[in-house]
């Protein structure tokens, strides 16, 4: 079976999308072990409520966006220290000591610092003696998965593990220098997610498939960057702020970006729906999780949504609802996964994979 | 001929470095065109001594650092509109319309915004019509490095055409909110840089190399990024501020990286420095850059430095010394490359190529 094609665009976008390719690898990979590194610390609805003086309840948040609470560390406490933990985690459920990871890749939205390159700290808080290399890359809430792209391409021209790390601080705090936007202010979490990459004999990766929409690339913009060089004024109040003046349109631009991965995925792999065992994705909020799963034609246990208790934790939404899908034992070895995640539309892609 | 080895190390550093491992490509790459996106407003020495009205003199700084001047485009024009420049004309340089183009992996500093994607603008101003994957990578002043490796990866693993950017802003301006370091004031200039790697039936990338050195992290930061949540007071005066305490330090790194990187990509290839036709290195300084051709034992001929006029571009300045190489007709198809570049010791990386 194969999906409604008719819409293979987004809503309100002039962009064509790439064609599937075929995955050219001639070394394998497999997820070894996944890790989680959220904060300890809850933050209800109540608490931001309480926090920022808002005229709104719990009840109402839940009903919206159906997020109870999130997790927000604090600030004395370094991103490297939630990515050693899920960098941990990943390593002892692959049973692989730290010694053999070859590289590091940390998809992040600001990480700890612009230079060095942030997992540099990770190295020194796991204790390895090398100095493998390591980067940062950035592509919104998508970014795991472009990480996990380079990690099979590493793999594929000679490493044998890449560690993939995501996520960041997003939680807001009226300690940080923003405005209030109360659009977003419940959205968002501090989230940290890690998964092993390991060589494999078999063909475990069927396809992948990544796009980016740049008519559509205003729907969510963090002007963090050198556009605060323009204006001092936007120093302390925009910077932090994720700005998304529609929630409507990334709502559709989801279901869109779902609806184009899954068939490019299904083109690239001659796989159909009916093959997928189970379906990970990014879950901007809870309802965009479950349509996304009624889009697919699955049933709600075929897949899992931690945003309830995560709120959006940007590069990490996947990868945790990846974590959790195999800590609960939902997702078990030998099941054919369709995996993806959407960056409000303007980017996304996924893969079909045996875990 | 290799070079002194027992000095396999940093100085004051405590790890071991990667061994070189063979580049596993199945699909070759070629460098097929580069381009040069910087700002044509050129910045003198006195024009920064009168700016922030410092106690120095353009002769001074000429003989301690070797730079006269430095671009620094208006705030006004987007990062973007440089990369498109550049990307323009490496394209035309290679003779490939913008259509063919794959993928784009920029390597930034501060990038425009932080969300989404910065090449999402190139591709608008491009006039793409198809929403081809992107995505920003970051490791310092090695951030192009990668990008090509993970570039010279996609190709293998089945992407025809991968544009590669680099570089970002990193002039000072008394505009921007910063506070004034009279060690680094006049290093930096805004640089931008692209390569298009294309596929090729030779096997012209015979080695790659890549390390990270945790222990010596702090010999260059910018704090820009979560760390600021800590304080408010650190949002006004240092965000943009490249924090470098010891300028020697840095230098003795570079030379050091010079060394093992050179030594590994001559284990891993079978070559050695006397196949070695022409070396493309970052010149953080001119001081630096003339020290790392020495130790190589080649002449300043076989190698090429834009310092003295463009100053210290982050990631765009080794691809923007490659293209001067190309343009100026000092080094030619068929020469024997060594490639590389130092994220002050922290991060390094590169390749033999022939070009």
């Amino acid at each position: 079976m194969k999906l409604e094609t008719k819409l293979d665009k987004m809503t309100g976008s002039d962009k064509l999308y790439p064609k599937a390719r075929p995955l050219l690898l001639k070394r394998n990979s497999r997820i070894l072990g996944t890790g989680s590194g959220v904060p300890d610390e809850v933050i209800t609805n109540q608490d931001i409520i309480d926090e920022f003086g808002l005229l709104a309840t719990d009840r109402a948040v839940q009903f919206s966006l159906g997020i109870s609470e999130r997790r927000r560390g604090p600030h004395t406490e370094k991103v490297s220290y939630y990515l050693t933990r899920a960098a941990k985690e990943s390593l002892s459920r692959a049973g692989i000591l730290p010694e053999k990871i070859d590289r590091i890749i940390y998809s992040r939205l600001f990480g700890e610092h612009l230079i060095p390159a942030n997992s540099l700290e990770v190295i020194k808080r796991l204790g390895l003696k090398t100095g493998i290399p390591v980067m940062d890359i950035s592509a919104a809430c998508s970014g795991f998965m472009h990480a996990l792209e380079l990690g099979l391409a590493c793999i594929n021209t000679g490493d044998d593990y890449v560690l993939i790390l995501g996520g960041d601080r997003s939680a807001i705090s009226s300690q940080a220098a923003v405005s209030i936007d109360t659009r977003t202010i419940f959205l968002n979490g501090d989230g940290f997610a890690a998964a092993l990459l390991g060589p494999s004999d078999e063909n475990n990766f069927k396809a992948s498939y990544f796009y980016t929409d740049s008519s559509i690339g205003d729907f969510a913009t963090i002007p963090f960057g050198s556009a605060l060089l323009n204006s001092s004024e936007n120093l302390e109040d925009n910077m932090f702020n994720l700005d998304m003046p529609n929630g409507q349109n990334i709502h559709k631009s989801v279901l869109d970006s779902c609806r184009i991965i899954s068939n490019r995925l299904f083109d690239a792999s001659g796989l159909s729906i009916d093959d997928i065992d189970f379906f990970i994705t990014s879950d901007q909020t809870a309802h965009v999780w479950r349509d996304q799963v009624k889009l697919l034609g699955l049933t709600e246990d075929q897949s899992v949504s931690c945003f309830h208790k995560y709120g959006n934790t940007v590069a990490a939404m996947a990868p945790l609802n990846l974590h959790e899908a195999i800590i609960t034992d939902k997702l078990k070895r030998g099941m054919q996964v369709l995996m993806m995640a959407h960056g409000a539309g303007a980017s996304g892609g996924g893969f079909i994979f045996t875990y």
